[in-house]
């Protein structure tokens, strides 16, 4: 019998997402989409401007959009609320005995909520212990990356793992659907580039480090990271997949064959365990000059993976190279659902 | 009487562009455009087909294209021409007696031949002696850097002078008209990134350190300055417009007010000179959040300046900012013929 | 002594552009910027987003942004307001003695309002007397066409004139540009089409008619034209700049140099009393066979002419061509300006 | 036991889709890629730049690049090749038995040669026979129509079918991958319209009457449909899908709603005989405002299907609409495949 889920933000960007990606799922099944007012109370297929290009799933667009309050039918809600809104609702569904998987970037610093990425740090799912009993929740919050760093960390985390990483210099180029719809107007971003995303840099300078970082003792908290990490983030006229110029400086000097072979041989959890929603290869190394690019390899392992190219020496910081991820996938709505793949598969879901 | 100077490759990207900068100039008369055998005998308004936003000089579609040989009338030619061709005809053109102000790559790093950015390094023409003497020309042959190279070069100058610099990384979001006509197919760019420009990293990390370098002791040639600089670079759907994400080390810390002020103030020979094509802000910077862009900011000082914004400290290297510029125009065409301004200015442009 | 002028719904795209383009007006002076209760009170370069391609001009900049009531110090205002707010506005500051030349749809089709394209129908202006009398107003209100319409007519009105006009099937090919700010969101628009914008079709159908049409005996109302128009819109991504492919019957079957001639020798009013903002050529027609196009042509003429290319016989309808027009010059504030002179040469804007 | 086809061509934009569409035809084996002197010799693998977006199938990959001489290990090629060389090589291979599906524009208008859309037209067929005969063939070539008319002819059909059609005025928007590889310079088309493309409007006003004729009594050859076609084709920055504004007019005035069913409940003999390149709906008809849009609907039917949306009541023809197709699925490569099925249904695939 599958888990009933419900999407809250459902009619967003990454709310249709979500829906899309939920269509057909083997383990969960769509049993509720909230959204704000407006939206509640007509039929999704009504409420919704779908903007993705498949059609919307025949029986998502049957449901009627519910107001996003802990009363849904399901189990587990995905939250792809704005962070206007998002902090409150998703406590109040925690608290009311949900599995909040969040998108959001409200609760990600917080020191008792997992911020997970489960080929890199399955294990810090351990502070939803920390957090049920610190806040008195029967349900819980775990959060998913911001969406440049959930493709930078996945290609920085073979290197940490197997390296130490010192230091991080990144430059974004970044698709306009990372921004929602409407998001951002056309005669912004049209033949033009607008090199600044508010809040971004310091996202990835920060989550990068907890991602990365180590259950302190006791497993109460992680220690992030000490690595710097240092982003300059623009916005591109590309529609999905956002990619990044990465240098590198890393704790030895392995030599360039080391260091593609530790992306290219890195699995995780959602590899050996089978999740539905695990890429085959969580790093795709591509060997061509040019590549990645948005428009021909976003689609590579259903938009799960992080795609690596032009992998290089540095002569300043030792290696560098370009990053390719979906950032509305493997970026958002995707990784939320590893999440709770993984969460699942270590038997946290059931209420 | 005004010079008469002459434009090789007339017809291709950046011929034309010099075409357009070249009308009605205060000191140079375009007398000659030369071009490949195959345009060669037409005149020039039915030989190119003209791809700038203004319409063709009357005066220039009258010329008739003669063949890209050293029996032009004219003591000037600015060259416009391939990689593939120009360096041999450039060197005949030098032999013969003429001032060959070149855009293309190939005498760029000789020791004996300058290559100039007037505000930075204008005592570097020093080594068109030292390339007569050496070569028995009656000529001489001076470059301009690749674009990428003069946008970022001028925004590093007065950081270096001031301040010393230690390391540069770089990441461009280049524009398509960097790769001239028909240059990138429109199935490679529309809405897609390209992170590959052959070449083009290596110009960067070796142009900006000889630009920056200063003259021997003798003057016989350039000692290139000891910075590391590492570049990534990347192609985006923009017409026109470099912009580049900069991570520097200075050799002291001086603080975010006077690596500011240090651009802000910045001027050189062309300023102090007035010189025709000089802009009054060789660096520009820009205060808004999301500034530079390639729409609204390309044509700021006629596309001769470097556009700064988004200065502000790095927690890695020390600083970091965006930096645009017309790589067309101070990229290319407008900076060989302030090249030649300088030139003139210094006695050095008379046959 | 200038004219002084104010500007309606000024920061919004219309509203940059009619700021951009009177700076430095011979007959003008810009003297008051009025905007939304959320910009009043602020200095206009605080409350405005400029989106222009220049800079935004200084004056201007200083000028305190204040509520679009009729009180503003001047004696002529430009509207800009969208159609939601400009209905009363704009009645309430005729009736207070105002000139309102309006750009919103608002009152374009009043039977005692005149739709003016200075070259076609500067007879029309004596709509205003009629106006005045019937509502009993000191000012008055004299409107500018759509956007697609303005570029349409200008190259009809020559056959018209010459040929008669029966049928007009057409298809726009729109900018972003047309939307406003924020407008049409990058999501819709990159790499696409969407063939829809809201009564764009029916203004085409209507407007055309208006302005072609003969003041009815007596003065007091305009005998709409008796032709067919049928128009289909689409929106490209494009940044300025519509371009329309037309269909036309006319009255007679002229042959295509003789159609030619009409639009090429086409001139009105405002290139005989050297209206300030008129173009030399109000209709260009082009004879390479890709032109016009946006990117190469929309600057032409100041952005004030419809550029005409690839006119050829039309096995169905006679004859058929494609025209360019500047959306927001031409199309919207280059329209409102150019009326305000004509009927200054008309001596009607005084107060 | 599959039908072992052959691609000629193969490394082209077309070929490209087509070595795509055939990886697991269910009637086809991919035996043979024939393409230029300068690829042979060389595995597809490493002769071809691959510009779709899915990964080049292995197969493929691994099939060395033959000359195109009728030597290939096949029975049915399908032809991508370029016009300017088609011709001869087609016949060829027709001559030497194979059976040619072409895409090539070359033998399209032949009387002997069918242009067959099989929902439409599959009794041209018969025109094979009396080529064979006349030209002392043992092999055939059949054609597809060019890319736009392929588009607009599936939703002409059903029009012309029920209510017969006098005149059909069409203007097109047609994305970039039309025009093969390189094909467009990006210079010319990002954030722009090129109203020109050679040879395309010709096309589209002689295939559209053929392929909507009847055989002439006895068989051998099309009466084309006595109807006038006049189109007007632009380019547009879209990657794939075909946009055009269509105006028509009906040999009755059905009204709208049986307008919409004729197109709605078209089917052909793909469809009966279950084809396996067929789509569900030949034409598939949207009601939202604002579609069909490329970057939302191109997908649809796996691009076999026209797309119709916007059709409404036209004040001077009668009806209008906007139609979508896949110019490299249903407009070339996919029509093709299709073209073969039918052909092999009709027992006229066999040797």
């Amino acid at each position: 019998m599958k888990i009933r889920v419900g999407v809250l933000g459902a009619t967003g960007a990454v709310g249709q997402r979500f829906v899309q990606l939920l269509d057909a799922h083997p383990w969960f099944e769509l049993a509720a989409l909230a959204a704000s007012e407006r939206s509640a109370g007509r039929r999704y297929a009504e409420a919704c401007t779908w903007k993705l290009d498949t059609p919307m799933p025949e029986q998502a667009g049957g449901l009627v959009v519910q107001p996003a309050e802990p009363t849904l039918k399901c189990d587990v809600v995905f939250s792809a609320l704005d962070a206007g809104v998002a902090g409150p609702i998703e406590e109040a569904f925690a608290a009311a005995g949900y599995a909040v998987l969040s998108n959001a970037r409200n609760h990600r610093m917080a020191a008792d909520v997992p911020l997970l990425v489960p080929e890199v740090n399955a294990e810090h799912a351990a502070l939803i212990a920390v957090q049920r009993n610190k806040r008195g929740w029967r349900g819980f919050i775990a959060t998913n990356p911001n969406c440049s760093t959930a493709t930078l960390v996945l290609a920085l985390a073979p290197l940490e793992r197997r390296f130490g990483l010192k230091a991080v210099a990144v430059t974004t180029l970044q698709a306009v659907s990372g921004a929602g719809y409407p998001g951002i107007p056309s005669l912004d971003i049209l033949g033009n580039v607008v090199p600044f995303i508010a809040g971004e840099e310091e996202k990835i300078e920060r989550e990068t480090r907890k991602i990365l970082g180590r259950l302190a003792p006791g497993g109460g908290a992680v220690e992030p990271l000490a690595a710097v990490v240092s982003a300059t983030t623009t916005r591109v006229p590309v529609v999905d997949g956002h990619t990044e110029s990465v240098f590198v400086t890393l704790g030895t000097d392995p030599g360039l064959d080391a260091v593609r072979e530790a992306l290219r041989g890195f699995r995780g959890l959602p590899q050996e365990r089978g999740l539905p929603s695990a890429p085959a290869h969580p790093v795709l190394v591509l060997d061509a000059d040019d590549r990645p690019q948005p428009r021909l390899d976003i689609g590579r392992e259903r938009g799960m993976a992080s795609i690596v190219g032009r992998l290089r020496a540095c002569p300043l910081m030792g290696y560098k190279f370009i990053v390719l991820g979906h950032n509305t996938i493997r970026g958002a709505a995707g990784a939320a659902i590893l999440n709770a793949e993984l969460l699942h598969a270590q038997g946290l879901l059931g209420r």
